[in-house]
């Protein structure tokens, strides 16, 4: 196995991780406790479900892998703060599904980049910018969605 | 750049975001704040950057760099959940210094290793289980260090 593949196996194991501890705290978090804020004042464990949901999703473009499934999310997921119950998020038993659906997806298009794509820039980078930090490629923000999950899962866990 | 140096700055930019958003929380917020808890019934701050510091610091021995600078705060943040107060801590001025210490430390050992070093195994880790599994490296754990951080700022963050 040489260098490049060896860091994406690292990269889609990390990721892995992070999903599994996502799905381990939806199976064991019921929907009355999933819609309370995280703490005080803070978003709802809905909001940072859809959001994770969303941002994941930007990958599908940022990466030149196809259509989007979730960029009606943005609005109120991403460019929006939490609403708080009262509003028209999807039911929970929905959000659920397409979290499923989000990572089913996400897997088999992760699965068809080879290592020089992974390697390779992405679709928001211009030539010149790329020439100068080759680092920024699409591994990149593959860990940066990866550290992102975590950083909210660290909020998630206070509703436990 | 080969793909080995192009992962090892990836990683390594990663990694020094977290701890610049560490660095402008702790630079934004004061020693009353970061001793409360984060949320109802939580860790405090002073505990989570105790936390923060021993963890980054079982990479000195975990990658055979040299003697860790804080391994007497196994015991009461890693080891222990956080006795909130009352309890005999470092003072937050103190712990803030260990912070930059920790950094400035790890930044030196970190610019020491080589390449092939970064994709080595670490030293908690059997010659049977490496030729398994390649991809459990040294930079493998430090991408693990660095969502651990993350999931802990967003924890963080709520002080603010």
């Amino acid at each position: 196995m040489n260098a490049q593949q060896i860091t994406i196996d690292m990269a889609l194991k990390a990721w892995n991780i992070q999903v599994s501890r996502m799905n381990s705290f939806l199976e064991k978090t019921d929907d009355t406790t999933l819609a309370k804020e995280v703490a005080p004042g803070r978003n709802t464990g809905t909001y940072l479900l859809g959001h994770l949901i969303a941002v994941n999703d930007t990958m599908i473009s940022l990466f030149g892998l196809g259509e989007r499934l979730f960029s009606h999310f943005d609005e109120d997921f991403i460019k929006s703060p939490d609403k708080k119950g009262g509003n028209s998020y999807p039911t929970l038993g929905s959000l659920r599904e397409n979290w499923k659906q989000s990572n089913e997806q996400l897997d088999r298009y992760f699965s068809t980049l080879s290592a020089d794509e992974w390697f390779g820039k992405h679709t928001s980078m211009s030539d010149d910018d790329w020439a100068k930090d080759p680092a920024r490629n699409k591994l990149s923000v593959f860990m940066n969605r990866t550290a992102h999950m975590s950083y909210h899962l660290g909020q998630l866990a206070f509703l436990k």
